[in-house]
């Protein structure tokens, strides 16, 4: 096949849309901001979810299911939630459609209107905590580890594949705790969860961090963050975990009888990854051949290509391919055969390299008589000849799965370091913005004045405070006023 | 625990609502007709979404995703689908909140009307189709075969929980193919894979028939289901697989280059099934003492109860336990020690029996001494004295288990067997439907006028017309007129 990508150098934007819809992840739908994620990219997302989720499972949570409608009076309860989600949300008024009477088609039946207006959950605490009033009544009740596999709406008005939609699926987790200490490791545990999934299955290194204060989610008392960074050298925002403090408690009057004979607030987490992850995963690692997906996260992680001019020739390949296949099978490697009649090698192989599979294996006649195999990386893009006398086929294939998860992971990891400056003026600052962008570490003075000025003037935002970050006197990059360590800027997806 | 549970026999309805409610299944929301499905519940419900996507991919299909969005236009372009779904849908008209000037909280901005409504999708074949017109060009790209998990939202006056439902989740497949007699076959499969998952996963026996005329999906050419009967002898429909025809695709313009070069529409099917399911699982097994699970889909497989009266005597015990939970992971069963010391034995023992974990074991002293362990069946509520060095502790956990999962089934098939009658005469209709309930396997001259006057009469509907019937002279129930066999009717959830 033709790729006909655009060059990633060259247009950035245009090469991740291209791609997204070039490799069958998702399209645009028919309904404004909405996508739909083709049945590739759905398995790429599948994968996703199912270690998270164990990773979930695995820290005591269980899943379970709120409702898809917010009563529009549950939204004002917390004053700072509702401010950060009103302006953005799709509200159902109307419950009925009927015939109009000329004759025109179906119109919205005005007899049919509701009490009062649904909101489309743009997340869910308010619904959640309005449940977990009923659920908690003694300190036994706690800790309360939920989490919700769902789709959310927020009325977004510039969307892209992915990155930005309208509608998204997503997890999201709410829990509740006796204490404040337990509530507050939890939102750290979490934030632990996400990066370890980033770094371990999408080979994304991530920078663990705390959101400032104008940057937290509307309702939290403290956000944490990972933050990836992509080729184009913006960052992109892959997970958040809010401390909720007794902020939801308090809006829903969740109280328990604590062991001692008090009746206290409980304490609140939430946190969340979405199917922006997609757009990380495809931004972080892609090139101009396609996607490159890691090992850990591939549908398909071997395709195998019989290569023959008389179809005599095939029956031996297709006998060899079909052993390797169920070798591989054997050891966990998900491996296909790939025998359509309707397309030449070469075809396949640039479908194959656009889609991202790892590992390409091509079997010929005289691959047969030599006993040997073509074997070819999607990430570096070389062939090797493998002899399989050598060693077993599965023991070739699983160490350069491994290399090849390690080694995107490294050049992302690279990549990450060099597009990282310490900048310490404010000329620098913007010289480095402009010219090489990555994420700059800089003294900051802490107020939210001077993190809007520096948004106003280069639209770079504070992407969080490093978790890891060194005390270290120092002044403001932009006012000079006293800091006592580095912050990272970037400009952001 | 005391569980306080209606008897089954005395209101089964309320039993029911409060089996629900008392195992940790699912409660109602404060949005209308929404239910939340608790941790509980839902890992029944994922079991059950594991076995189907299993056994959807192994029938070929792929997961993939749409919007939640349909525009009202949409809805419109098959002429039955939009009759059969405009007078139960939400409509989504505006996209904004905002601060009510008079300060008395947030109002729905009038300034932020959608130009078209849009309607929470009530079932996604409009949406769909719109996109399979971009995705079939040629028969090459036939069939398609994809499924989609996903909330759904249908207005329903009079709601109960997991039956019916304003949200419920399922999962709905779309296919499209190039022949009908392809169409038909995937419809037929697709309501035999439904079937398999009933009575192998569930125990539950069904009927596979297909619906009446005036049954149908509002769209399709063809409805075949799968109908089971529950304790109260009413039946209830527990999977739908529909024949579209060419109807969505003349609607969409769906057309396909053929081999042949010519252009012709696509053959589409539809089939679901939902969170309904989980109320057929509740209502066919359970009893007065609460849940009765299917092994094969129990969260927990096999309880172990530690009984003792001094904390020394706990150790020992504890060893035991978890060298038994060990053994039975080898071989895939899951188990759980509750050595929870806020809770007695016998309080365990009522939670357990209550939430239907198949086995029980409990372990006290005594039985250390002994070598002996109780294992007690919550299907049959008998004990035995088992002796572990006569056999394999895991040999005999999956014998049992296997042995629950096929007396379940049968006791349901038995039941279903004795309340499924033939009837002859109106008078005998009339009766049996009111003193007995149950199937009703009758004559029906074949008219929706018959069908509907019967409904009216007695509330009693065709379930189906069974696919295995005989054929077989007679004469109809109500009119007298001639018939060539006979279709199963019953009172129905």
């Amino acid at each position: 096949m033709s790729k006909g990508l655009p060059k990633r150098s060259e247009d950035y934007s245009l090469w991740y849309n291209e791609l997204v819809k070039k490799a069958d992840l998702a399209e645009n739908s028919a309904v404004r901001g909405c996508m739909v994620i083709k049945p590739y990219g759905y398995s790429i997302w599948e994968k996703m979810q199912a270690e998270l989720d164990r990773m979930f499972k695995e820290t005591g949570h269980s899943n379970a299911y709120f409702p898809l409608f917010i009563p529009k009076s549950f939204l004002s309860k917390e004053a700072k939630h509702v401010e950060g989600f009103a302006k953005e949300c799709a509200v159902v008024t109307h419950y009925r459609l009927k015939n109009a009477e000329d004759g025109s088609g179906v119109i919205v039946d005005p007899d049919a209107k509701l009490d009062e207006e649904l909101i489309v959950r743009p997340t869910s605490e308010t619904v959640i905590w309005s449940t977990y009033k009923n659920w908690v009544q003694s300190y036994r009740d706690l800790p309360l580890l939920v989490n919700q596999w769902a789709n959310v709406v927020r009325w977004e008005m510039r969307t892209r594949l992915f990155l930005r939609t309208t509608e998204f699926l997503w997890q999201e987790g709410h829990t509740a705790h006796a204490t404040k200490k337990e509530a507050e490791v939890e939102t750290m545990q979490m934030m632990n969860v996400y990066a370890q999934f980033a770094e371990d299955f999408m080979a994304l290194p991530v920078v663990r961090g705390r959101k400032t204060e104008s940057e937290r989610f509307a309702g939290a008392d403290d956000t944490l963050c990972i933050e990836a960074l992509m080729q184009d050298g913006k960052a992109l925002q892959a997970g958040t975990s809010h401390f909720l403090g007794q902020n939801f408690a308090k809006a829903f009057d969740v109280k328990f009888a604590t062991k001692e004979g008090g009746l206290e607030y409980v304490w609140g987490t939430s946190w969340g990854v979405s199917t922006r992850l997609m757009g990380a995963l495809i931004m972080a690692h892609s090139d101009d051949n396609g996607l490159v997906l890691p090992p850990k996260l591939a549908p398909i992680q071997v395709v195998i290509i019989p290569i023959y001019r008389k179809d005599e020739e095939l029956d031996a390949i297709t006998e060899k391919a079909n052993e390797i296949i169920a070798e591989l099978r054997k050891v966990g490697v998900s491996g296909k055969y790939d025998n359509r009649d309707t397309y030449k090698p070469g075809w396949k192989f640039a479908e194959h390299e656009l889609k991202g599979v790892p590992l390409r294996i091509a079997i010929g006649p005289r691959d047969l008589e030599n006993g040997t195999i073509e074997i070819a990386r999607r990430d570096t893009l070389t062939k090797e000849q493998f002899e399989l006398s050598s060693e077993p086929i599965s023991d070739k294939i699983t160490a350069l799965l491994d290399e090849i998860q390690t080694s995107i992971y490294s050049k992302a990891f690279n990549f990450r370091g060099e597009m990282t400056t310490e900048v310490n003026s404010w000329d620098e600052f913007k010289e480095i913005l402009e010219e090489k962008g990555g994420f700059l570490s800089a003294h900051w003075d802490g107020t939210a004045e001077t993190e809007e000025k520096i948004k106003d003037l280069t639209k770079a935002t504070i992407r969080c405070i490093p978790l890891d970050r060194k005390e270290e006197a120092g002044v403001c990059v932009y006012t000079g006023q006293p800091s006592t360590g580095r912050v990272l800027f970037a400009k952001a997806y």
